[in-house]
């Protein structure tokens, strides 16, 4: 049976009872962004992992070795950003082709570098070894939290109000603009640097992951009409988007009126905005969005709220009923 | 630049900085076969991380699913060993070529379970990608070990007797049985199966780390001429090694009589071993090697020793001294 017939998700299906066999007791492999591991009687160890593959995550010239340093490590740090944790530490593998230039690979340090930097993480160690084709990059993150703290994709109840931590559609334009080649104006430069480095929400998801109003918590890297489809899985619910209360940039909005995108696609499918999604306790969501704006200067927007219907992600634009298909978004059939 | 002309050696050199920088006290990054950090007042934690990538490290038609699988962690589970460490968790990165069949991944999982399971670890997590063209594997193991018992590159001193946990140089026989496509008698088929799964020597390496004794261990990865390199960089000693001494199972001699190859070359260099390197205080050494027969019911071999001469690495046949070139071993000019 070829691959693609079960796809990712169903490949992550059929192979997730090999990461859950007899497990000890509070460790917690898939099915978050993290893996837990109990330190000690208060706090957990997470860990994360991702593998950057050239030419179907990247195409090297098209991102500076700076910013493609800088992603790998931030797409790690999100995760961590994800479960409300601290990221600590991080491990590099590296698979590399004989013809990249060893300035290149200086330059690509630097990026990593500049972000472990700002984000207090030590770049402990990893594998250098030769690729034949393409270059491959593979970060570990190991964080920590306290482990009353962690939330968990599994955590969200009916009437919760749905949040953002920052604005989406941004990166999906900007990688949209590479590929069809657009002209780099102002508004399409602002969407590439989204693209190419996004911030993990790490103080936001700290400051969410210590309250107790919050319910559940991930990051946003397939874009949401992906991601709130983990967290119906797993908290066993249903979402309504409001489809017009989705931040975009005013970068986004130009960009999409001047080439006849729909931003709304790109805000809910784009993918790679790392932000971060909650759910919050409906009765508290407003007290929590006014004190998340004092504490960071900018809005925790809300969305929408989860339902009881198993696995209906359902969206409405002023009103009305929408589906997102393949084609984009069609009046509700 | 091109990484040629520094090599994997003076890559890692140009970028250790990058690993060093800041670290928090008794936090140990590179330079060994795993970073430690430290766990609580007793304990730490080793990280060590591998990426395989197909026709750097591996023929996909020349290794079963299963027994790529099994090396996958083997070679990880190796680098804990070489601390004195027990392992613990595991996390797999692979990036898929769409021809891959779901068939070939449930054997290949199938393999990294049989080990997983003899050695007590748990796969935790990962990472599931597609790739445009070659399988990769990439492997992370998290282990503990008391950190009094840890054993470093940089222990040895002067007069220790380096010794060996198992034989070398049948690994580097199968793999030269594989390229050459020998005949597929009794004893290349050993080797082959010494070079596809090889036996992490986690007990021997527990046993070890708890000897005062035992100063300095590695695992042999890259074959005693290059691993002893390392040792002699982090402990600034030379190493003499008896070539007579290093043990040869009847299997290697049979196939390099058979084809004519030199079996002290391919125990020397032929790398990929897997079996722990470690040097021993010399008034010591004989109730060591007495103590660890009795407890494994096989041979600790001492090769030669440890002495004063910084970086050299002079092998020594029937008291003759060698040198060993790209062409082989030599007489010493």
């Amino acid at each position: 049976m070829k691959l693609s017939e079960i796809g990712e998700f169903g490949l992550i299906d059929r192979f997730s009872p090999h990461f859950t066999r007899g497990l000890p007791e509070n460790v917690h492999g898939i099915g978050d962004d993290c893996a837990i591991i109990p330190l000690n009687k208060k706090e957990s160890q997470l860990i994360t992992t991702d593998m950057l593959i050239e030419e179907s995550h990247f195409l090297i010239n098209k991102i500076s070795p700076e910013d493609l340093g800088y992603k790998s490590l931030a797409v790690n740090l999100s995760d961590i950003a994800a479960m409300g944790g601290i990221p600590v530490s991080a491990f590099l593998s590296i698979g590399i082709p004989t013809e990249i230039e060893v300035e290149w690979l200086d330059r690509f340090f630097a990026g990593i570098n500049e972000l472990a930097r700002q984000t207090n993480v030590f770049l402990l160690g990893g594998d250098t070894t030769q690729s034949k084709k393409h270059l491959i990059i593979n970060i570990v993150v190991l964080g920590k939290i306290e482990t009353s703290h962690i939330k968990y994709r599994s955590g969200a109840v009916p009437g919760d109000i749905v949040c953002l931590t920052g604005s989406v559609g941004d990166s999906g334009g900007g990688l949209q603009i590479i590929l069809e080649d657009k002209q780099l104006d102002q508004e399409a430069k602002l969407l590439i640097e989204a693209h190419h480095r996004p911030r993990p929400h790490i103080e936001e998801g700290r400051w969410l992951g210590k309250s107790k109003h919050v319910h559940a918590m991930m990051d946003v890297s397939d874009g949401i009409d992906s991601d709130l489809c983990r967290i119906m899985e797993q908290s066993e619910c249903g979402v309504h988007v409001q489809l017009d209360k989705l931040p975009v940039s005013p970068q986004l909005t130009a960009v999409c009126s001047h080439y006849g995108w729909n931003r709304y696609e790109l805000a809910a499918a784009g993918g790679e905005d790392y932000c971060l999604v909650c759910t919050i306790d409906a009765p508290h969501s407003e007290e929590v969005t006014r004190e998340f704006e004092k504490q960071f200067g900018h809005t925790l927007y809300p969305i929408g709220h989860i339902t009881g219907q198993a696995q209906q992600l359902i969206y409405y634009l002023h009103q009305e009923q929408m589906t997102l298909t393949k084609h984009g978004f069609n009046h509700f059939a």
